[in-house]
């Protein structure tokens, strides 16, 4: 990734950020183009994320920053940013480190498909690593 | 698209809709692998969605349905529905008509890309039919 923009805050500010202060962020594998997963950001999650060249999302199960791969070594280093029509929606493209996005231990998180014949959601993506083997016991 | 699953509402169960019913989705272009685009779908969307193999997102600017390409012709055909492994996002493979995704006559939504050096987003995508010939003056 780029160098870190400097003190102005005008490209952060183009961002629509919603009324809890955050934006969806689909992030997309560079090469093979797969969509790995949507995360969120708030405005220091992307501000961090430009600054480290890494994706920074916002957890909001855990309500802090959370530096994509911490705990699985599972980093994404960020190779473009960009903004929707609307200002309320991220697109990075990232080379993901390990190969496995998701906390499963696949290669993505968009591994259930609707199968219409069978009105249920097919699991169809193999795990790669056990998550006991990423993240410990 | 399959044929619309039948009564059963397990499927749609298994989303795990936000407070105010919807769901982040993100439409992906079979073949390119091009990020379209991220909507919102509510339960009706979804399973209107399955039934017409049309993409059918919840406009929540306009609070109501919103049959992509009404207006505008450019239809989204959905080959494949994908759900995350939070159940919280979908993710379309889909056919865009006319090649246009985005209301300003973008190929896609994402045509602002974030320039370091320059702190700002930079539009990296060319106009490729006018809004005013797409809905009219």
């Amino acid at each position: 990734m780029c160098a870190a923009p400097g003190d102005s805050a005008e490209w952060l500010d183009a961002v629509a950020w919603n009324s809890e202060g955050l934006a969806p962020v689909i992030a997309q594998e560079a090469g093979s183009g797969q969509v790995l997963m949507l995360a969120w950001m708030n405005r220091a999650a992307l501000q961090r994320t430009v600054e480290l060249g890494e994706a920074v999302y916002w957890s909001r199960s855990r309500g802090r920053l959370w530096h994509k791969g911490e705990s699985s070594g599972h980093v994404q280093h960020v190779e473009d940013i960009r903004l929707d029509c609307d200002g309320d929606t991220l697109l990075l493209t990232v080379r993901q480190d390990g190969g496995i996005a998701c906390h499963t231990g696949r290669h993505h998180c968009f591994f259930r498909r609707l199968a219409g014949e069978r009105d249920s959601w097919e699991t169809v993506e193999p795990v790669l690593k056990a998550p006991e083997a990423i993240y410990g016991e």
